[in-house]
């Protein structure tokens, strides 16, 4: 049995996504999953752990890559602009042509707890990655906390953006957009809480 | 067999938990959690559907509260203070003598992937909770998902550090604490940016 089989890990995917989509998730197995791919339960266990972890891949290079772009940033960025260079990067990750594929992959992650779950996982991952590299770089740790939170938030919103429609912006143009709406959002928090002066608990 | 056994969510949660600590996660059973509490499988399931679920008891009770409350406050009251209410309402709920007991939890739960998954979930529930009630109010959908992420991040803040000591402040105290650091800290992102007028991507 060869031990590499080429583009396993994406066949084994879109093999996983279209069962999902067919059958439900719960009553897709790894077998039927390897079967439909042409390929073993073997060379899926080379791949991934579980079932549940078919769809969530690329975690772990994408938080690398995170961190990466934040400790790259030169050092007068804002942490706010560093996150945002950092998702922007990740973005563009994502070429226009996977738009469809990754609508689809929402569309079966949402109806699944299980599969959101562990895209929650994914998305904590995210955070985490983010908020160390801010660190590294001397943010305090609340600012550093805000800045990847806000921008996981940006990231998500523009991600549902991008997979609702065929056509329209990029990914990165989304995020900017989507970061730039919560930035607003989040000051215009801080004015109501001043308009009020008086206000208290 | 009765159909209702006094405490027994309870003493299903003290039992799971034991058994988490002595054996871990992956080698405990239900059958064994329903052993140690002195009860029957059947009562186990009648309970929680799973074994991941024990330890997140009380979430949809916890996302009620939090929706309830946001509908309650004053009409002039901002997205922010609503959130807070809110949440100082949950808090509320955890009296100082489960300091102990919720900070084992916490320890269990970081501890194991699929604890913490469950857990994510918790909190993305409450996350929802919170931004859906105050769309109801008309808030902005932005400004409703930065307040109810902002909202949670200081949950969790307060969570940790309330679970970290012995004694010290109510978890409510703890969370208008890091809420007021967490408003400090996105506003200081704005001003980063601002000092900064000439930045462009």
């Amino acid at each position: 049995m060869p031990r590499w089989e080429p583009n396993a890990r994406m066949r084994l995917v879109e093999a996983a996504l279209e069962l999902f989509e067919e059958r439900g998730y719960d009553d897709t197995s790894v077998t039927q999953i390897a079967e439909r791919a042409g390929l073993t339960k073997t060379t899926f266990f080379r791949q991934f752990a579980d079932k549940r972890e078919v769809l969530s891949a690329g975690q772990e290079e994408h938080s690398v890559l995170l961190a990466e772009q934040i400790a790259a940033v030169p050092a007068p960025t804002t942490p706010l602009r560093a996150v945002e260079a950092a998702l922007v990067a990740l973005a563009s990750t994502f070429p226009p042509d996977r738009r469809a594929f990754a609508a689809r992959v929402q569309t079966v992650t949402v109806s699944h707890d299980e599969l959101q779950e562990r895209s929650g996982l994914k998305y904590a991952g995210y955070v985490t990655a983010m908020r160390t590299a801010l660190a590294a770089r001397d943010v305090p740790d609340m600012t550093a906390a805000v800045a990847a939170d806000l921008g996981l938030l940006a990231f998500r919103t523009a991600f549902t953006r991008w997979t609702e429609s065929d056509a329209g912006p990029t990914l990165e143009d989304l995020v900017r957009e989507a970061l730039g709406e919560i930035v607003a959002a989040s000051s215009s928090l801080d004015a109501r809480t001043n308009w009020r002066p008086d206000h208290q608990d």
